[in-house]
Order: structure tokens, then sequence, then C-alpha cells
């Protein structure tokens, strides 16, 4: 299949809040050969990566991503991969690269899947697709009561496993920490899996992630999610030889396989959690995955926004029966609720499954997509580099 | 002082190769307060920055670099740190963001610097500006005759140390490479400073980087530069054990303080390159270079651009004597040629000074911006979010 078209869509919901919830707004990826369609999404700001896919070269290091897209050849899961490698290349200098590309090969993969008629993760190689026990993932609430209200009402809608994150957490005292964990475990009751996200609180500050390791034990926290930036590997390091019986998870800003590998290596974390739409989309995912398993890390998927991306972010680590854990949002913003009418449901058990359909299985919605579309256009020298496309062609 | 008016000028030349010069294009930055002016220059995509510093937010850690700069304060140094902290919280998910700041941090400097009558390295806290061996830094010749009379013309221009990079060293054979490394040498003669620059070529292959250990070591290289991908920490180490008596050097893609680090505690880099124009700006770089030094790891700046560029990035380690050496550009492009009067130049005893000048001492000319201004314009929602500064205002 030679790769006909590429659409950008960005999307967002009218009135974008200054929380951290990364549901409320998407770039969709729309690619198309021989009659097939793929979709995919990046986990990105979507004007910066809108710009990245168009810029003009800057030098052989500097290229627009799309360079090498339209007009590519994709016979075989080999061929994303080759193509991966190119355009990692032609975008060596543009940091935002992998996560404008991510959706792209997204997409990619659902077109192959479609096109041959398999679910992705068999492409991946997977024999089998283990169900996953969904953790609801959800922001803090700005007082303790907030936070057992909705650790209490988790419960009722039948998880078994809750996370809580960013909100107040880890930016006030230790103290305060310490009643929003209390509250969390006193609402979620003594025997349901309780995870806890910082959201790079502490920056590299060992000391004041170490002040909050007793609550987090006392809380029986299963792990303790990205105390500091993803680069701040002795940081990492230095706290998972103290943090027991608290495992310390991160992974989700890796960009590429080997910045999850070093948080593996040197960060000594014990789960991975791993973000198909922006660590260059769903093969470096799985790569992440099999380096962990390896290394007696945890795989986790990092997914906050849509079952497009839940889909995608499930596939890589299908497999892996011990990674039983999968990220499941449960507060998204209208625009992600309402992209498709495909979902990644809990089922009946509890357990989540990969959609036994080719591809990723999940397909957006004409008219969501009509409805939430931003109108953009950059124009470089009188020319047009790119607007939104047209909403007929959907 | 209170940031008054950030500009964005998007400059080129007419006809961008694609070759690994990284003169060809250029994102300048001037910031204005209280009658004073400051300059800078990010080293990054154009456009991908200009969508960066206006994007609409998309959630709390996906917020414009622009929000935080405008209407803030600097009266000090440490208020450039604080406000860079600030930025890095609120682009914490946009991967360019380092690069859209760095130009920015730079002309904040400049501003203080000009503001303060005193050169940014007082500013850092250097008590004294050291002269600098500039290195002529180029691209290998696409032959090893090319690359041996590139070697003898720097030389009759005085250099005492060269650099080689790029073009088709580490595409081809061992042979291949062998051959132009024995042709630079041969062009040098025995006396120079020998540098080579794979230009990742091997991405995160040890066994093909090693390969070429024995030919650098004959031409009697001083370091072998970026080898791999910066974030292949594990393969840069493995490399730095066998490769004496050649040094490994790495540095350039780092965008924070945290991945040069990496690369000194688990890389095991002998030189660490930094270039103020993505690392975050001046202060980040400040700070690699102070941690280097403590390690018995040596700073150079790297810089491929313009003098206003090379004045930033000679500025953090002004003071450190033992790191002597200093990337200096010969084969610029005519933007980068033309954009000042004011040069860092090479003095007759062969040494580069830093302007003894307020801030960074190289100011634009305003006729090389309106010769290379690249027109530009970002709407989304029928709002014009960025467009081409007005050059009667230069």
């Amino acid at each position: 299949m030679i790769i006909e078209t590429v659409d950008l869509y960005y999307l967002a919901i009218p009135q974008v809040r200054d929380i951290a919830d990364g549901s409320q707004d998407a770039l969709l990826v729309r690619v198309r050969s021989g009659g097939h369609t793929g979709w995919g999404e990046c986990e990105a700001s979507p004007l910066v990566s809108i710009a990245n896919y168009v810029c003009p070269m800057s030098h052989a290091n500097i290229k627009p991503v799309r360079d090498g897209v339209v007009g590519a050849t994709i016979d075989a899961p080999d061929d994303i991969v080759d193509l991966s490698r190119q355009v990692a290349k032609t975008g060596l200098d543009i940091p935002q690269n992998d996560h404008t590309w991510s959706g792209i090969e997204m997409a990619l993969w659902d077109l192959l899947g479609r096109q041959m008629g398999q679910p992705v993760y068999k492409l991946l190689g997977c024999d089998k697709a283990y169900p996953k026990t969904p953790y609801a993932s959800q922001l803090f609430g700005d007082t303790p009561q907030q936070t057992l209200a909705k650790a209490q009402a988790s419960r009722q809608q039948g998880y078994r496993a809750v996370k809580f994150g960013w909100g107040p957490f880890g930016r006030k005292s230790v103290r305060d920490d310490s009643d929003q964990l209390t509250a969390a475990r006193e609402g979620l009751g003594d025997d349901a899996i309780l995870l806890v996200d910082a959201g790079t609180a502490w920056i590299d500050d060992v000391d004041a992630a170490a002040a909050r390791l007793d609550a987090l034990a006392q809380a029986k926290a299963t792990w303790l999610e990205e105390p500091f930036i993803s680069e701040a590997l002795q940081a990492y390091g230095q706290l998972a030889r103290i943090s027991a019986p608290v495992k310390i998870a991160g992974g989700e800003a890796a960009q590429n396989f080997h910045m999850a590998k070093q948080l593996i290596d040197y960060g000594g974390i014990g789960y991975v959690q791993i973000d198909a739409g922006r660590v260059g989309g769903i093969h470096p995912a799985r790569r992440v995955a099999q380096y962990a398993n390896s290394k007696g890390v945890t795989f986790v998927n990092h997914t906050f926004t849509t079952h497009l991306q839940l889909s995608a972010s499930i596939q890589p680590f299908a497999d892996i029966q011990d990674a039983s854990l999968c990220e499941y949002p449960v507060e998204p913003a209208s625009l992600a609720a309402e992209l498709s009418d495909d979902q990644v449901p809990v089922g009946s058990d509890g357990q989540v499954r990969l959609p036994d359909a080719p591809g990723l299985g999940v397909i957006p919605n004409a008219a969501a997509i009509r409805k939430y579309l931003v109108d953009t256009q950059i124009k470089v020298c009188g020319t047009v580099l790119y607007t939104t496309p047209d909403v007929n062609d959907l």
C-alpha cells in the first residue's frame, strides 16, 4: 500500500481548563491507502505538532514529518519500523518530532491491521491478548474530603484499583499529602489497589519525595508515580533504593525507547508507564514492554484521553500476562467521551479486553470531529502549509 | 524591569540545502523593557518554536511559552532562573519547550546585562573570562581529497584545532571512514588538534562505533563526538570504557541540565558540548559547566550558527580555564555571516575572547533581519496568534 493521504485534525472542547486533564483537546491523524483508512492520535500540543508536520526544512536534521510519509509504501510491520527510523533521523533536531510521529505511526498500524484483517497486537507478534485490570485514573480532589468521595465512587463503580494524581498533591506540606493519602485509602477500603501520581512535583529533590514515603507505605500505596521529571535519573535511582515497600513508577514522558530504558537501567523504577501517543507510537512501546519484562519491571499503559489511545496503548503489552494493570480514564472531557462509539469497555467481570477487531478497533465519529474541530491555518512565505481538513471528506 | 515586548523573527536563506549546516535559518528573539533591548536566538526549527510560543493551552502542562513572559519582572539573575522554572512547568508536556525558551532566556540575560552595564559572564558569577582556543568546525568533505584540502585551508587560516563531522562519515564502510581520518590528519599536520563528529551515525550500535576506534587513535583524534543518539546512555558508557586514548564527546542535544548530567553520570563522556540555544539558555549551560568541572569532564560550547549564539554559548564557561577549547563556526551560511557587525573574533594570537561589552555584546543588524525575514502567520479559530513582526520597528 502506498500512503495516499495523511490528515491532521485539531480538536478541542470550547473552554479548556487549567487542570492536568489531557483529554480536553486532541490531535487526530487519519491515513488512507487503497480504500483503507487508519486512525491514530498524538498525545501532544496539537498546534506545535501540526507545525512540526509541515515545518520548512532548516537543514538535514530538521525536516517536516510529512516529507517521509505521503508516498511511502507500507506492506508489512517492518515497513512501519523502517519509516519510523527515517523520520527520527530527518527530525533529529526537532524535540517535538516523536510526539508528532506517534499519532501517524499509530494510524499506520491501524491501517495495516485493517488491510490484513488482524488486530494490531497480532501484527506485533502477540499470540494472545490477556485481559487487564483497569485502574480508575483520576485527579486528586482539592480537599481530602473530595478525594475520599471520589475513592468511594470508584469502588461503587466496581474498580478494584484506583489512581489519584496531580491536583494539590506534592504542592503543599507533607501533612497535607498524608491527609490526602489517608482519605484515599479510607474511601477505597482495605482491599483495593491504591496508586499515587506526584506529577513531577519535586523535580529532582529526593528529600522532598522521601518525606512522603512513610505516609505512602501506611496508605499501602502500590506505587509512587513521577516524583521527579523524567530526566532526573539519579534522583529516581536514589529514591528507588529507599522506597520499599512502595515501588517507583515513571515513563510517561518517554519520547523513545531509550528514554524509557534509562529509567529502567538507572532509575530503578518498578513500573514503566508508556504512552503510545508520545513514545513514537506502538512499536517503540512494544520494545519497552519486552525490555521491561526481561528486567523484571512491570509495563503499564499511560492513557488519560480517548479509547482510540487506550486501544493503541494496550496493544503493545497484550501478551504479557504478569503486566495485568491498565490505566483507564474515568473522567474524560466530553470530546474524549464522544469521540467514538467503539469503546474498550470494562467487562462484567471488571476486566478490560482489547477489541476483537482489525487494527485498533476504534473508529472516531465524524460528528464528534465536526463538533470539536479547531479551525487552524499556517502560512509561510504566502504559501498555506496547513489548513484544517475539509469536514465533508470525513 | 517589566518585560514589555517579546518578538520572534524567523530568518532563512532563500534556498536551504539538505546538509547538516544549522546556520541556514535562525529564530531570533528580541525582548524590550524600559528602553533596553536584549537579543537571543533559538537553535530550533523556527516554525515549530513559533507555534510553541503561541500554542493554545491544552491543559495545565501544555501552555504557550509567551504566557509567562510578557509582563514578568526581571531585576536580577535569580528572576531569570525563577521564570525558567515556571516556563518548564507550564510546558512540561511540550518537548519543544526548551528549544523555544532558550532564545528568550538568552535575550533576558542580554537585556539584564545591558541594563546593568555588565557582560553576561559577570552576572553568572565569573570573575574572569579566559581566552579560548577556537576549533574550526566544519563538515567532512564528500571525499578524503576534499577533507584534506579543507584541513590544509584551516591550518593556513591559523587554526590549531579543527573538527570534521557529518557528511559521509559513519555512513559508509570502516575503510572509508579510515581514509577520511587519514586525510584529515595529513592535511592538519602532526601538531594540530583533530576532533571528529560522527553525527549520531550509529544510533546505539556500540560495535559499529568500536570498529572505528583504531583509525581514530591512529589519526590521533582527541575526541569522537556523538557516536550515538544522546539518549543511548548505555551505549555511550560501553564505548567510553574501551575508547582510550580517544575520548567520547556529546551533549549538543541536551535540552536541560539533567540530560547533560546523564551523559556525564552514565555515558562516560570526556567532553560535554552544550548549545545555549537548546539547553534552556545560558543559566542551564552554566550549571552543566560547573557540574562537568566538578566531575573532571571538559565543557565545550556547541555553536554552528551566528556570533550572537557564539557569545551566548561561551559566557557559561568563561571562567573555567581548563576548558580551553571553543567551537568556532568557519563556514556559516550568508545569513549567519551577515547577521551582526559585532563579532567574537579570533585575535592575532589565535585565541577567542568574549566581547568586553554589556550583555552578550552582539547586536543583530536590522538590514540583515529585513533581508532574510520569512513571512509567517499562524491563525487559530479566526484569531491571528502569530504574525511576522513589523520591520519598521527594528
